[in-house]
């Protein structure tokens, strides 16, 4: 008998037709002796409407109410799911985040997981009865309810999966699995049957949007093996595990982008230690996310530009910061907004030499200008113009075999 | 200092700028000094949505998970409550049922609130601070979520009135108070300030639906006082007390009606001891809820006919309950689903002599035709064909002088 945690996202449960289908899937599972724990994310929509009705009396709305308000959307589909499952003749039962209970740690509406207790479910469990947990949420110390962060119902499986040591955590979702690129605008993007959980992770964190990132950082951690699949085809999905598992016989697993950055330069900026402390440091504590830096090289030893990316919608904030910055001086500021970020992610680029060199070449072949560069062990990344970027990826995509 | 209870409704949450205006009346109270507990419904509207989805499921869906999903309609309220009071600067918090927690008795869907511990809230309160406890809910003994009924949030309101010894519970609504006869349909109906808990239960429970009939029976037996007030206007609402504080100066302090009733007549049944019980027993075990019950006296001696009411949609149920019964045996069935009941109402009644016949004069000279009587001390409901209703309102509204 095999333990499993089944994690059914928004769209898998947008309605109660598809949540008496999930339920269907669960019953498949369950039919075949496996143990189930259902962890269950809030409708589609629903969070965001209930978002949207905070935002309409504060946008600083209290971070405790926050949490009481939106963790009603999970417990919505944890009750529907629960009593699905009971009118197709399975035992269930929905357990809220104070009745198991589910212990986190941190501040509202960014709380983590520590703990849970296990033996009310277990024993349920073990008389045949389908569990349905609520995800993204849990109790404080205090007994308050928190949250765990946006999207955070992957991260409560995989907390769920290491708790209850489960064999594996299926994540249910509207696609069905993790692809090369992005299948909706490069059709001969292919899915990946086996992924390591850094490639997922540079993947993921580069807009492949199909799970959490920290869900597979915890994943990681504890070396829990992750499905994701689809909850509407019967299709084989993508399996994450550990890197040692997978035999790379590409070098490159996907190619990623995304087109909300903007690119910033500063020219002329005195070149000593600690300038890039002082240009960062106020960007930071105005909650600006820098991705990628490049220093260039001082042609005179006295000043140097210095260019970095951002989100798009943080460049107004930043031109501003670093104008009514006194501890820089620098001759002027350079700003691009219409400029995207294409990475190839691939394990298996550690030990074939030149994917580097290939890429930059595919994309020069196109006539494809590099703004900027970044690399990693299983990662490189480049910045270029925005209009080009559907061009570059379908390159890449190519010359890396993955079409 | 005294310490309420305000009550807000479903259509006084129903959108976020309701429950601003709800927090503002709070703010208002809670400036004059007062210690304040705030029990809120579900926003208009939601609990029959989470319904509808629930019904998609199943029409028997399980009845725990329906607390379960019903739950979180004022768990959604409280949190908005709580946040719009923070945001114009009162301290506020909500509490969940089991945060409190508030204990009930009884099954699932139907349950009655016993108790709830006073301590952390109290403290709160005498720190400044506004409690927000979602209506309608609590948990059982095993701690399990519990509902206690349809409209409950009144009789949670009144629970934690009578628990936490308040001065008084207000009982805010999309009406301003209680009127001597419908104010949608009988322009000339007038508001009454001070009704007793007896004759607001008649005028309640005959579909004057301003405030919850089980809300009104535990005020009466804890000797709470209620005020009904609208949420939208600052007019003097309805006074709710015992009816010794009542000046009676009126026989009749309002006129109920209903236009959803159904009349069957069993003709020709036998006449002896336990025909009643036998008629009316399969009834009540097919939840079907008999209204009026005439017997009329037996012309031979050996067969009679019996009249009695029921709510419209129970007319088929009924008449294939009583057809089916082979307890009884009768001549034929008479029926009419198109009778209304009209009733007139006042715990003046008693002491004023002559009350029945003038209601039964006024409706003979409109040449309205009473079908069947019905009397109690403080009440006289008669059924009438319902093309009359507004006609007979209208004469005895006029006639007992409520214009």
């Amino acid at each position: 008998m095999t333990k499993k945690v089944l994690k059914f996202g928004g769209t898998s449960v947008g309605s109660v037709k598809r949540i008496l289908h999930a339920a269907e899937i669960v019953k498949k599972e369950h039919s075949k002796g496996n143990q189930i724990i259902v962890v269950v994310s809030a409708m589609s929509g629903k969070t965001n409407e209930l978002i949207s009705h905070s935002s309409s009396i504060s946008e600083k709305f209290n971070k405790r109410e926050m949490d009481v308000l939106l963790s009603s959307g999970e417990q919505v589909t944890s009750a529907l799911m629960a009593g699905a499952l009971n009118e197709i003749g399975i035992k269930s039962k929905s357990w809220m985040n104070w009745q198991i209970p589910i212990l986190t740690e941190g501040e509202h509406t960014n709380s983590r997981i520590v703990n849970m207790s296990i033996n009310k479910i277990n024993s349920f469990l073990s008389e045949g009865g389908v569990a349905v947990i609520p995800g993204f949420q849990g109790i404080s110390q205090n007994g308050e309810i928190t949250t765990i962060g946006r999207g955070g119902s992957d991260a409560s499986a995989v907390a769920i999966a290491k708790i209850f040591q489960t064999e594996s955590c299926e994540i249910y979702t509207d696609v069905d699995g993790v692809y090369s690129t992005d299948p909706s605008n490069i059709p001969v993007a292919k899915k990946i049957s086996k992924i390591s959980y850094d490639e997922m992770l540079e993947l993921s964190s580069l807009g492949a949007k199909v799970i959490q990132s920290s869900a597979v950082q915890t994943a990681m951690m504890y070396d829990i093996p992750l499905q994701v699949k689809s909850t509407f085809t019967d299709r084989e999905g993508t399996e994450i595990f550990s890197q040692e598992n997978i035999d790379y016989s590409k070098a490159v697993t996907g190619v990623a982008y995304s087109k909300d950055d903007a690119k910033v330069t500063i020219i002329g900026v005195e070149d000593k230690p600690g300038v890039a402390a002082d240009i960062f440091e106020p960007l930071g504590k105005n909650q600006i996310n820098v991705d990628m830096v490049i220093q260039n090289i001082s042609p005179d030893g006295k000043t140097t530009d210095i260019t970095f990316t951002i989100k798009r919608n943080d460049l107004n904030k930043t031109l501003k910061t670093l104008k009514s910055n006194d501890k820089i001086s620098f001759k002027s500021l350079d700003q691009n907004d219409a400029v995207s970020k294409i990475s190839v992610v691939g394990a298996g680029m550690v030990t074939t030499p030149g994917v580097t060199y290939k890429m930059f070449r595919a994309l020069a072949d196109e006539k494809i200008n590099i703004l900027a560069i970044s690399t990693s062990e299983i990662k490189i990344s480049v910045i270029i113009n925005e209009k080009d970027t559907l061009k570059a990826v379908k390159k890449l995509h190519s010359i890396f075999n993955l079409d």
